[in-house]
């Protein structure tokens, strides 16, 4: 849609458009209905208001601004290289990664300038989880599929048989972003356990 | 899911598991490849994404991260109260406004205190639209089912026969909220007159 003459809001709203496709894009996860499996968009959204809720176990300081605004942009570029089971192997996470790069490159383009670079290094904060804002969002980001197993009868991991252990290095990623958020989804894990959602861990 | 003692964090967790219920929630626009409607949850991730995409469309001095929140507790309250057409008569609109109320005052009491006063303040702060951050919130949830619209053939204005006047009432909204984004959605109602989504003005 090419509406008038200032080129730059008309590249802004060729980015949102382009966005939508976020919507489309299916994840392992069900929602808590268990009536089908979230979408991108849906899960992007969830985030944010996780960030909101739980913002009292952030680390002192944190920028909730800066978290949310990485929540929001984190998927966008699962439009091209789709979701990635996270209990993939190695050598799908790496083909994974060099997609996403370029889904980077090709969809934050499409911004004027600077804004274009603003975004992308939001998306790049986040992947490479060296502020205490990027630890956060990543923690959230492997709480909730977590909250939603437990709430869909154990989930993705009961449809794919994830080993305990498997759930349990993931839980790393989320002490790191917070210790509180940490204790809970260990105690969370145990509970699976409890619940026969997961095997006793060997 | 009661796991510790820290009874805040139970209800946060609460709060996130109660919040999940929004994607099960359809609006009348439907997403740009018109494969379905679009749900509430994906459509308040879509804004909070505009508003990143659309920041240097705010008055000067505007907080963005005010205006991110409650784009991502704005729609909470369709959990229990259901989404409603935005051309809907006023006595529907006027049950819809005490829906919503009562909604609210459920779903953010899951919340802790303080907390819940400060998330049900955000969503008192859109509703009332006095703030420049509430404006520009609420110009972009108008802007984005016109950008839907247009990307789907006429979408809801040609489904419902929407008057273009109602149409035109509505850009008010966005320029309360940001001038050259109503610049731009009069434009676009144009061109929609132009393709034939919409009746010429009478």
């Amino acid at each position: 849609m090419k509406l008038r003459s200032d080129e730059s809001l008309d590249r802004q709203i060729r980015f949102v458009i382009e966005a939508d496709r976020l919507k489309t894009v299916a994840r392992q996860s069900r929602i808590t209905d268990s009536s089908r499996p979230e979408n991108s968009a849906e899960h992007s959204w969830h985030l944010a208001l996780m960030a909101l809720a739980l913002a009292g176990h952030a680390p002192a300081g944190t920028d909730l601004a800066r978290v949310m605004a990485m929540l929001v942009v984190h998927d966008l570029v699962e439009i091209d290289a789709g979701d990635l089971f996270i209990y993939a192997d190695a050598a799908a996470q790496a083909r994974q990664e060099d997609a996403e790069r370029a889904a980077a490159d090709r969809i934050f383009a499409i911004l004027p300038s600077p804004q274009a670079a603003e975004l992308r290094a939001l998306w790049d904060e986040f992947e490479e989880r060296r502020t205490p804002e990027a630890r956060f969002a990543r923690a959230l980001d492997r709480l909730q599929p977590m909250l939603l197993n437990m709430e869909t009868g154990g989930g993705t991991w009961v449809a794919h048989g994830v080993a305990t252990g498997a759930v349990l290095s993931k839980v790393k990623l989320i002490e790191e972003g917070s210790a509180s958020l940490g204790a809970y989804a260990r105690a969370m894990i145990a509970l699976a356990v409890e619940r026969g959602f997961l095997a006793p861990p060997g």
